[in-house]
């Protein structure tokens, strides 16, 4: 314990919490998002409790901070019981990473001015913890010199993900970033999966407090202005500073940390990572994390199997113990079911989950949603 | 009314309802067979329960006859709450059809030495009732001097039925029965289909009480020394025939009436029908007669559609008006829900459901068939 506090005793982690959850539909909620589910193995740990607990090694609960809705806060503090309450940071209204991060940044740098800060999504997948460990200490490293990211090495085509180029090696797997590119079309995924020199944005960045906030202010000054607001407001007490975060989060800008800051930063570093991740972007990636029979269909105590392949059964009814999910002839189909709604789609089709919500709230069922 | 008692006072009506009901499951289980089931247009109505009601024109309540197994016969009394509780005969132990019909022949003919018995399925639709109810009486007609069947007029080249065989006419839709026939392969069903001398068996009789039982006698005597066993032993009172019915039973051949009397009988007529009849055979036959939308799905209150087509959605849950069961990207699927099952099943599968049943046996999961 004394050794992890000493090695890294400026470390703040700020958890980003602010997912809105339709793509887990009818699992996630608007009350219930995505980071708030157990979809890896593990089926009683919140991907959220996951990510802070990964990383608890390197960081102590006193130094975590966790960005969510306003709305969600009660909800997110009863999946990290063990942080303290000052741990939470409600944003009065979404608008994107930007301000969150640069918000929270501020906050790490009000308790602590020499803070290294460690952002990372709290709704993803990390199969090999280690060596994902590893690579955050490679990049904390790293952060001393630059802001830093850490990107994942590709092993698919994958169109759904913006990618990062990489420039020069500074040193292992530390490389100089050459720059962001959106998300691609499949024949120039292929090629960056081809060339070696593209790796998926993972949405994690490594900095000293000071420094971001530095660059904050130069590229995106919209922003800066809101956090200075806050700043001034919070030596004036708690209540001049919730009255002041409400008005600078009302007036940002809805823009992403990529757009606002990293895409101007220099020097822009990428730690090069391994370490079995995954975003868990919709039911296709829970049935490919999940445990899977010789008949490549998820294993669950409610479920009987005829004739069925590559199916994902899912029940988290409270009556689930009780029922049973019968397949027969049923290829690469999601069935997940809550108190309250039942979804049956193809795999392959479950990026579409949203239009579900949509269709939905069109139907005024909104308690559905 | 009293034009329909007095026009065929000697008539009673014999409901077969002794169905296991595995074919829907999850809505039929081994103590709510498909017949105590709502399957056609009318959600509240078992199809038990429109069987009686559509034949009432013809036949009152105190000549009617349910014949279902032992441990079914509270529940189905609770289904035709208006008939007597003598109308309800619990049969010890399943025999197939042919000691059941005579058993229940042999009740008729003690309170009516006249009765013109009509034995009906109680599982089946009829889509035009009051044509239906015209076959019967032309049927009930013909019973005055032979063994009557009804044919049903084939509509596509069905494998899944007996077949009968048309003979002679004998005037108007009444015909000889030429022979039965047992389910024939494709290329002999589309024969029939072309040929228009087959139709399909039924399963409804329509006799004097007195004829039957006599042609039992001829080609059934080991069903017929059952019978006359119990009626011996009625003589003596409601115990001593309670005791018989069982020894009788423990004794009956299991056989089916068309195989032990009816394809011996001679002469036989059958009427031909085409009354939007439909036996619903499976989960594919309820998706056929339901309403549906624009798109072949089935309404109901709790589906919501996106780009879906052809599918079923039925849920017999009892939160089923608090929940919504959504389909994404699906197509020909039916969906069955129950408080304590939830089955995905291909429409063209469907008549593969009694595997599920096998499979939950076989995982000991007996309380969910």
């Amino acid at each position: 314990m004394s050794h992890r506090i000493d090695s890294l005793p400026h470390l703040h982690l700020v958890v980003l919490a602010g997912g809105s959850g339709t793509r887990f539909w009818p699992a996630s909620r608007r009350l219930l998002p995505k980071q708030l589910l157990a979809l890896a193995q593990d089926p009683e740990t919140s991907l959220i409790a996951e990510t802070v607990r990964r990383i608890e090694p390197l960081c102590p609960p006193e130094r975590v901070l966790v960005a969510t809705g306003a709305h969600l806060v009660d909800v997110t503090r009863e999946a990290l019981p063990w942080l303290p309450s000052s741990a939470f940071l409600g944003e009065p209204v979404a608008r994107n990473t930007a301000p969150c991060i640069a918000w929270a940044t501020a906050i790490a740098a009000r308790r602590d001015p020499e803070a290294v800060v460690m952002v990372v999504p709290s709704d993803h997948h990390i199969g090999e913890p280690s060596r994902f460990l590893e690579v955050l200490r490679t990049a904390l490293a790293s952060a001393e010199h630059a802001i830093t990211t850490v990107g994942i090495h590709p092993t698919r085509a994958d169109t759904g993900y913006g990618y990062i180029e990489l420039g020069e090696r500074v040193e292992g797997d530390v490389y100089q970033v050459e720059r962001f590119v959106e998300k691609p079309n499949q024949s120039v995924a292929e090629g960056y999966l081809r060339g070696g020199r593209h790796l998926w944005n993972s949405g994690m960045f490594f900095f000293r407090a000071a420094e971001f906030l530095d660059a904050v202010r130069t590229f995106a000054p919209e922003v800066w202005s809101g956090i200075e607001r806050i700043e001034r407001a919070a030596k004036q007490g708690p209540e001049a500073e919730g009255e002041a975060t409400r008005a600078a989060f009302a007036a940002f800008p809805s823009i992403s940390v990529d757009y606002a800051v990293m895409e101007k930063a220099t020097p822009l570093h990428v730690v090069r990572g391994d370490f079995g991740w995954s975003d868990l972007g919709s039911w296709e990636s829970a049935w490919e994390l999940a445990a899977k029979d010789e008949n490549g269909n998820s294993i669950t105590e409610q479920a009987v199997y005829v004739d069925a392949h590559d199916n994902l059964v899912i029940d988290r009814s409270s009556r689930a113990r009780d029922k049973v999910v019968a397949l027969l002839g049923v290829e690469g189909m999601c069935v997940v079911q809550t108190d309250d709604a039942l979804l049956v789609i193809p795999r392959n089709r479950s990026q579409d989950v949203r239009r579900i919500v949509e269709a939905l709230q069109k139907a005024d069922k909104h308690d559905k949603t």
